[in-house]
């Protein structure tokens, strides 16, 4: 097949695999009743517990607001109404008034379950409120988006007693990857299209982008998933920990601000130490599929499902691959990603219900038969879909990668 | 084989694998520099991990406490020592003097890493004490036995506030089976030999006796993990789980008062719908071994390691199983402890270094490599295979099980 037939393929699958997993979604999901979206949905759609998790309602409003304000065929009303009943719901009912945090977890009908001492749900709340700004037009959801983005650079940099962390003596502090990721999604969320919103929040993006190359590890060879504050490693399993598809995910968030500030060392860097490399160490040589952690001294990974292959991970690593073979132009990077391609269409996709499965085991036999659950909701997979598509199509219009190849770099 | 024979040769089996699983532990666990244990330690016993865990240093304190107590073989000087060592260093460094909590993890040195929000800590500290003071005879560990049993009575029926839980209304209150099945099998520890305060205590038995009796659910067919306070099954997921072996575990804490109290209605009870019924839905016939979490439903279980084998599910039904044997003489029973014993000793022992595997995948192969690690310490293993031990020489020596049949019971 050549170059051109295969992208096209490739764009094909993926347009038609995005409408199956949105049709999912659309058809299932939202809660007519009381608003919102039900998370926990069987392969067939049919709900299996009526709880909303923050995580995943935000990342539903978000989703939703993309595809409406990116496309065409998702610029649609009841695509715009169903993310409105959303952004109501998180508003009334996942923020908590008197500190702005937000719960992890709430009834049906909106009564708060769970707090996490952590930032996530207000990360997720805060992208979804400014891509449902832009959507609707409404000033108010955008002022509430940039509102919580400042409260979240408050927390993350300045003062996190509100997220109520106890903090014990022997409780070594942590650079733990996900925060600066977070951090650094969000700041590009929010000031996306506000130019001035984001000469403001620069100093924090170069700051988000700092403490995510702290790591890099090992002599470059390792991304570990938790450093010390100053970037050397921790003791301990926890210290070794390695989240390969953590590790692809922050290349391509890395990617995008090296494209977006022409920075060639971080895109190097983001291509061979964040995508090639965990790329390489995490494929299971045996069963194929990335695993889910690793040790970086080859000791068992201490999580009990480390050997799992989970469909974020994938998803992550599709859009990784390309945008990385889009920016170089080197076939070696569309192969991994005819790869993964190959391994995720085989084994996520269900042919007879929209929606990836969520979970293999190791030989990558699906272990669960529901679709959305506490952890997996409308996100990766459509925006995997969704921004594949748009740099397929940029590269069949373009006839080839963006740039031919200007950044040289050794890819394996 | 004879049945004399077949009891002959698991006795020999299992008294080798508790040699070889104490010879692991007692070589490579004790921190010579700064007392307790090391937890986290490899197959070949190599420390992977410094930090020292509540559950674990109290567990393991009350292991050798155990069997220095209660056997020829491990009433020896350095076992004592060793948990002598283990004793002073969770009364130094395990135990908050403010409130009388518990951590749940600390450094090497001790100094504090985690708290939980759990009572679970403070429960294995009360057993730990409580067997340390009747094998040395010093009072002071007696005394700081009774009074963490005292204090985790008013946490678990009075006021949990120093556990620090947040309570949100939409948090429905939970019987967590954990809770009263650790309650009742505290209790039963610090009361050993002191019928005094065993009279003090016998309302708390009682009330732990029913609440996890609240669990049999769906017309008496299942032991369900969560329930309401009042006894009725929870909505969603949470409510529908089962996990197995914590259900036959509670089986046999049940059964042990059921003796204790000459209450047949009990021992049904226990036999039947917490042993014998969840080792017949939880037996994965494809594979073998006993899974670790289920949905009454026949749903996806949430839990990602759900269809896992793991060593304690199994060292508890191998308790259990023979517990009944003893108790009723049904040769089914026996048949039922055969299928665990070939399964166990096939899967989980490892030829070359004692203690076993903790994990397994599906389909029986180890997952992790380590005999150590944050959850699994020097307890379960040991603990089955000296009860089991005491039970089959009892077996033995009777010519057959303690009772001859007098309950009749209607076992599958």
């Amino acid at each position: 097949m050549s170059s051109k037939k295969k992208l096209q393929f490739y764009l094909d699958r993926m347009e038609r695999e995005l409408d199956r997993a949105m049709d999912f979604w659309i058809t299932h999901s939202p809660d007519m009743s009381f608003g919102g979206f039900f998370n926990c949905v069987g392969r067939d759609g049919k709900v299996y517990d009526t709880d909303k998790y923050g995580w995943l309602q935000a990342r539903q409003v978000w989703m939703y607001c993309k595809l409406y304000n990116e496309t065409e065929k998702y610029h649609k009303d009841n695509v715009l109404q169903d993310a409105i009943s959303g952004g109501e719901f998180i508003m009334k009912h996942l923020k908590r008034s008197e500190d702005g945090r937000c719960y992890f977890q709430v009834t049906r009908e909106g009564k708060p379950v769970k707090i996490q001492r952590k930032l996530f749900t207000e990360c997720f709340y805060a992208m979804a409120m400014a891509e449902l700004g832009r959507a609707t037009g409404n000033l108010k959801y955008t002022v509430e988006g940039e509102s919580m983005l400042s409260r979240l650079i408050h927390w993350a940099r300045v003062d996190d007693s509100d997220l109520g962390l106890t903090k014990l003596a022997g409780d070594k502090p942590v650079n733990s990857m996900a925060v600066p990721m977070m951090m650094l999604c969000v700041i590009d969320n929010v000031c996306a299209g506000n130019q001035a919103l984001r000469s403001d929040y620069a100093v924090h993006e170069d700051w988000a982008t700092q403490q995510i190359l702290q790591h890099v590890q090992r002599d470059g060879k390792a991304i570990l998933e938790n450093v010390s504050p100053d970037g050397t490693q921790l003791p301990g399993y926890q210290g070794r920990l390695m989240n390969p598809g953590h590790a692809i995910e922050a290349g391509w968030f890395l990617l995008q601000r090296a494209i977006k500030t022409a920075d060639k060392t971080l895109s190097k860097t983001a291509i061979q130490r964040f995508i090639v490399d965990p790329f390489d160490q995490g494929w299971d040589k045996d069963f194929g599929g990335i695993f889910y952690f690793l040790d970086v001294d080859g000791l068992s990974p201490v999580p009990l499902e480390w050997n799992m292959k989970l469909w974020w991970v994938h998803s992550e690593a599709l859009i990784a691959l390309l945008m990385a073979y889009q920016e170089t132009g080197k076939a070696s990077l569309l192969d991994m990603f005819d790869q993964v391609f190959e391994y995720s269409f085989g084994k996520f996709s269900d042919p007879e219900f929209g929606e990836w499965w969520g979970y293999l085991d190791r030989q990558g036999d699906p272990t669960h038969s529901f679709k959305g659950g506490p952890y997996k909701g409308c996100f990766h997979l459509p925006r995997c879909l969704h921004m594949c598509i748009k740099m397929l199509k940029s590269l069949l219009k373009n006839n080839g990668p963006r740039q031919s190849p200007v950044i040289k770099i050794k890819v394996i």
